[in-house]
């Protein structure tokens, strides 16, 4: 089954990565350019013939690996 | 404005963080896992009143900065 997991730093935290970027574009001359932020969408090819099985397995990866719980929240969306 | 960009790696190019992150969940126990490719999703805010304009401007700055363009493609969603 195919799976997108998208996984955003939380509104409240700041995103230095993000900032770093702005200052870039805006030395580049993109001087319009407010706010940066950058989150990672992680696709998955998964073996399994259930949905919501799939789905739990795919969190507990984000638990343990894919997301930092700390900074960051996760959303996992099976395609089937 | 608000901007989404999405950027991906090109079909046909190898994703090395993909295959690691797939090693480390088959070590975790995730045998099930058959393929992962990390993207990024980059939220930018831009001043400006004028979608088309604006669509342009981010479009320049993935050609310039935010985007590899020998390895990925990108994608630019204007939300107005």
């Amino acid at each position: 089954m195919k799976v997108t997991v998208n996984i955003t730093r939380r509104p409240e935290i700041a995103d230095p990565q993000g900032t770093t970027v702005r200052r870039a574009l805006v030395d580049l001359g993109h001087d319009a350019v407010r706010e940066v932020r950058i989150d990672r969408t992680i696709h998955l090819e998964v073996e399994g013939h259930d949905s919501d099985t799939v789905h739990t397995q795919v969190s507990r990866m984000c638990e343990q690996l894919l997301s930092n719980p700390v900074l960051e929240d996760f959303e996992v969306v099976v395609h089937g």
